[in-house]
C-alpha cells in the first residue's frame, strides 16, 4: 500500500485516442456521438459506469467467497445519469445497479441480499465517486 | 438530457467477467492481483483511471477545436493512487494525468497551457469522482 494503476491515452485523430497500460490489451475510447464523438467505441462515459459495476462485482465476489455463499450465476447491469448541475456543469449524479444473483440454497437468501449491500459499501470505486449509488437487486 | 450510459457485467468465474453495452465491443474485466483477481485484464481500478484520462483527453480536444488550436500530438500519462483512508476504507485519492502535447505554432504556446487546464476543470468525469486530481503538462 498504496497501490497504483496506470492508464495512458494517445490521440488517434478526430475524437478518438487509444488507451493503454502495462499488460493490459489496448482499447479504443472515443467521445460519444451526442458530444461530437463516435458510435461503437467505449467513451469515458461508459468506463466510468463499467469500473463502478465492475467493482462493485469483484467485491460482492471476494465478501461472498469469504462468507461461503454459493453463487450459481452473478450479472449486474448499470446504468449511468450525466446531467447539468448548477454551479458544476456536467456530472454523473447517479448510478443504478441492478445485480440478478442466483444462489444454490434458498435458505441463504437473505444473507445474500446483506452481502450485496455490503458490496456497494466496500467498493473502492463507490467509495471513490460522487454519483448516488443505487442498488436494486433480483435474487 | 440527461444523458444514459449502460455498462453490464457478467460474471465468467473466478474473480473474471464480461462488460457488455448495446454497440459496445465486449471487455474483459476482473480484479488485480493484488486483490485475489488475474494478470493482462482491465481491471475496476485501471477503468476508474482510463475514465478520467479520456475524458481529459475528449474535453481538451473539444476547447482546443473551439479555440481552433492546431494540435500536432497528444498523448497523456496517467496515474491513480488507491489507499486505505480512515473512516472510508480504500479509496482512489489521487490522480495524476500528464499530457503531453505538440502544438503547430509555438505563439500559442501559453493559450494551449490555458486549455490543459480548462479541459480538466470541465471534464464530467473529473466533476465525478472525489479523487483529488493534478496536471502535469508537457509542452
Amino acid at each position: 500500500m498504496p497501490f497504483f494503476y496506470d492508464a495512458d491515452v494517445e490521440w488517434k485523430g478526430e475524437r478518438r485516442g487509444e488507451l493503454r497500460s502495462p499488460n493490459l490489451p489496448a482499447l479504443g475510447v472515443a467521445a460519444p456521438p451526442e458530444f461530437q464523438g463516435h458510435e461503437g467505441i467505449w467513451t469515458p462515459e461508459h468506463l466510468y459506469v463499467a469500473s463502478v459495476n465492475a467493482c462493485f462485482m469483484t467485491t460482492f465476489l471476494a465478501i461472498a467467497h469469504n462468507s461461503k455463499l454459493e453463487i450459481v450465476s452473478f450479472s449486474a447491469k448499470a446504468r449511468g445519469k450525466l446531467e447539468k448541475v448548477e454551479g458544476i456543469g456536467y456530472q454523473m449524479t447517479e448510478i443504478i445497479l441492478r445485480p440478478r444473483l442466483v444462489i444454490r440454497a434458498s435458505r441463504d437468501l437473505e444473507r445474500a441480499r446483506r452481502i450485496l449491500e455490503k458490496a456497494e459499501k466496500n467498493c473502492l470505486i463507490s467509495n471513490s465517486v460522487k454519483s448516488a449509488i443505487k442498488v436494486e437487486p433480483e435474487l
